[in-house]
């Protein structure tokens, strides 16, 4: 799913930036199973209209990131939900390989069970395989 | 969902407020709908394990904030899962009538459809009739 740039100007200006990045949830367009949460400025949320590949704002390096640019594990972009305050956002993305830079096809891997953090999935990949240059 | 006070210091504990609140995606426990996002300081997430209701940090108000407290409209915690990075939760939870101020069950009633923000849900309630004194 794409759409062209001036378009993805006027979808953008009705996103509320006033508090900082806005936060994008991402989900199995297929499953709907939560994969991540990460966050976008304006040119991510841009970018990734334009591209129909999931950028996000990089809180820790401080830059725009392509999510697959170093693992090759993109997010094709199927479908895009905005909330009421319009700070937040929902993608439906076909996730290639899985997610999470830990090896879990969603970076929600942990469930609250027995009065702890317990993994409760498993892994697709060894990140060391991936990661490492 | 309940854990004692103690058991939720411990959970917390694993959490990373570094940057801030964390983020809460709260979606419905049967249907797996995401019905909100919000944020949470460590008070937020240990007041939500402990009495099993949704607790937000409001950052446009600057407090603690208690889902339902003028609506009515609580948010029974189900179950929680954690991200890799210890800064997302995703909760599932039974909602009462509707999670947004504006009468929708989910605060995501738009999506991306003919290249505009669409809305694509119908209201549960009309919000003048819970929210006016």
């Amino acid at each position: 799913m794409k759409v062209e740039e001036t378009q993805a100007e006027r979808l953008v200006k009705e996103l509320d930036f006033s508090k900082g990045p806005v936060t994008a949830v991402v989900r199995d367009w297929r499953t709907k199973e939560i994969l991540m949460v990460a966050h976008q400025d304006q040119e991510a949320v841009t970018r990734t209209l334009t591209t129909g590949l999931m950028h996000y704002w990089s809180r820790s390096r401080g830059k725009l990131w392509l999510k697959g640019e170093t693992s090759g594990h993109f997010q094709e972009v199927k479908g895009v939900l905005l909330d009421c305050d319009g700070d937040a956002l929902v993608y439906e993305v076909k996730q290639k390989t899985a997610a999470c830079h830990k090896g879990y096809y969603s970076c929600f891997f942990r469930r609250l069970r027995g009065g702890k953090w317990a993994v409760f999935r498993k892994k697709r990949f060894e990140p060391q395989q991936v990661y490492s240059p």
